[in-house]
């Protein structure tokens, strides 16, 4: 019998690890393009039914962010429509202006000098589930992306476009990837715009899972806190983030060819 | 450090203003235009899975309105198949009769001079609402336009092709923009088209929200009323309200151009 | 100011009925063409997850039907596969077998002479809500079809492909124009495949209302039972059957036109 | 009258089974064709959010699997881009490397001779109830297939890339045909790719209809037991199980035609 079945979990983990190093290639989208994708892959899931949310991602230039342009809706975004402003939030490349609520993402930017992209949105079930006082719940394998990792607003600033809001968001959060902001929606911060989306994209899928499971009322299968830590940083290696990103990514570049333009 | 992030709140509003005043600029679509695809976009909404709703706007002959011609749904509306009625209901131009339910419209504009557009429909989400004994629940930023500006109908007066109806209806409306016609659906008004579906598009999403928070069992986390009423009065700018709407009806406009026709 | 404001029920219902005999055209789709169109509304609708399922209509000749075949899904049928049986299901015109399930319509139909079709599905909400014991919720003007008009089957007979679970359906159903199957589906009758097919769209956009309602938890608003007597009655005109379904077929023909090969 | 109403259940479904035998055809996708089909089948029903899910294949050479590479989520899978891999997931045949994942799967086929095929996905209702302490509720004829033949794994073991895992899902499934992995998922084996894939998709049916109907808090109406496994027997007959997969995959390979490639 194959010596295989008796692998230890630390080198089958090892071997995994070796493995994903050699034999991945991404899909080779430009920052600016996955930018671009990601809005559209957002879109597609629901986060962008109205204007409301944001992907910001530092520029080459220090001090510097690109975004998209107010009155651009995630499903109107290409690469062509992109902005790029300084921290005072002035237009420096690209036309049009950027969306007012990302002062808020300055801030955080400021604050976290680890950060290098932000996602804000109100998508459907995040928005839904923060209509109430229960915190996201942590209870699949998938979601543990957010186990011990995701903050808590409980206060609701209102319309999130002046520095108030952007000192109390940044705050609440701290060291956190992501935050769920009551009565609003999801925020996710990343050390790449794909662990950032990564992240967006898990939050909404995650809620959306809490609202499903909470509603038949049946009792919840907690995780073990050292498994769903494990599968937390198995989850979060950049080769597993950027695989998963770029999957999504090419689904969008299906569906909305146009947004490359 | 930049004095950006010292700035008040009330200044970073009023360079919003500004800018919003700059920098928009609308899709270009012309009234007749927005009618047909704000009726495409409702019926990918879920708002038109049977004949019934309505939308409605007054023509530039004072007295006459346009709407869709009974048999047409949301789903086949286009600028050619639009009617042209007089405060009795008569075509006046276009083929066809219209929706028998354009009565309830036409007592709401003799009371309200103040609105130009009406939307009603049986919006999935809003319907199964309104076979509850619940108020639309206002507990998230996007939905604060209808903080203390959404009107409840407790009264089903049946179907609604008579003047009674057009009576209760009205009634209960008062001056607010919205109300939830209760075992029916919803019913939004507006200064313009965009604002009427603007808050009808709207009114929808807050009702699958407050269906999703429900079903949860949770504690609802309720807004602060001065905070909401900020909300509701910022959402509810005229540049706000286009620009969202011109969202919406450039996504319509792509998947159905022959609404254009 | 206009008397139209002052017109009574009577007359404004009495003017309905003598603008839709004469301003009404249906979209022109043969018997045949109705049947397969349908068949790809209702899979659109989640009306054909799997293979169960049928619609069945009387043939001109006597004592004949048509069906879909064996093997072909509601997403699959065209005017070209579908088949003609006698009551004896041997198949009189086209090819293959029919469905073994079209056995209980057999019965049903030599029980009810003014049944001419006949349409059997597991529709997603439609068989979520018959795992429960729930009757369908009649809490919403639209679903006023099935105001008294919904028979129960609280018996669950197995597979329904032999003759006892013809004989339990059919006597259940009793003179009603629908009937919820425990731990199974809808079915619907009508004498028209139009007023089968209006029932069977609506049963589960009811379910669904039925079950989105009751997952809040909240108290539900029900309706007079004259007032709900009398919508059901105008809901079930003939006009107003043909010009829903009408609305749906020609969905259905602008996104499967391979139906009417 | 027709003697066809009388005839006893043994005897129209021995006409069943023998008709079944004559009258039905494959619509002739090759094994490989079937895999990367249902690939697609079940990302468009929700099994494929993120790169988790695999689907293997007992190839022809006896110890060696056909399934798809890692990076490859069940939205990008075409027939060119499966590998085919050895007991120790050395690949044989293709480009890239499996899906670590795979090594539960291999765990499962050393167990069970008679399994030639698995499926385990993360799908969107089957995640929310692994979520809660709930068995699959069997409550619906559709979902028989799962009565006293769906397993339970209690233990959340972690990121399954170990043997430990292995193990333990093999342990947890025993000779059942699917398991429900708390806190992960589904998984579903079978004697053929069709049956694995047809539990597949019935298992997220199932799951789906048990939230939708346990979301109401009504009674559920329970299935009696020799009914239910009559119903189990008759639709895990091969030709039930073929006819239904063969729909799924037309409808996958209208959609997506490059699946083929």
């Amino acid at each position: 019998m194959s010596d295989f079945y008796h692998h230890s979990k630390e080198r089958t983990h090892g071997e995994l690890d070796r493995q994903l190093d050699r034999s991945f290639t991404l899909a080779g989208f430009s920052a600016k393009q996955r930018l671009a994708l990601s809005c559209r892959y957002l879109a597609d899931e629901g986060h962008a039914k109205t204007l409301a949310g944001q992907v910001t991602l530092r520029a080459d230039t220090p001090g510097t962010f690109w975004t998209t342009h107010f009155g651009s809706g995630f499903a109107d975004v290409c690469v062509s429509n992109l902005v790029r402003v300084d921290a005072d939030m002035n237009v420096i490349e690209g036309e049009g202006m950027a969306n007012p609520a990302v002062r808020f993402h300055l801030w955080i930017y400021r604050a976290r000098p680890d950060v290098n992209s932000i996602v804000h949105t109100h998508a459907v079930h995040s928005a839904a589930l923060s209509m109430t006082r229960a915190r996201l719940l942590v209870a699949h394998m998938d979601t543990t992306v957010f186990h011990e990792d995701c903050a808590y607003l409980e206060d609701w600033p209102g319309v999130p476009v002046a520095n108030e809001e952007g000192r109390l968001i940044t705050e609440a959060l701290g060291s956190a990837r992501s935050i769920l902001l009551s009565n609003h929606g999801l925020l996710t911060v990343g050390s790449s715009i794909d662990e950032a989306v990564y992240l967006a994209g898990l939050f909404e899928h995650a809620a959306r899972l809490h609202l499903l499971a909470c509603a038949t009322g049946a009792q919840i299968a907690t995780l073990s806190a050292p498994r769903a830590q494990e599968a937390h940083d198995f989850l979060l290696k950049p080769k597993m983030i950027s695989q998963t990103v770029d999957y999504w990514l090419r689904q969008a570049a299906r569906r909305h060819p146009d947004a490359l333009r």
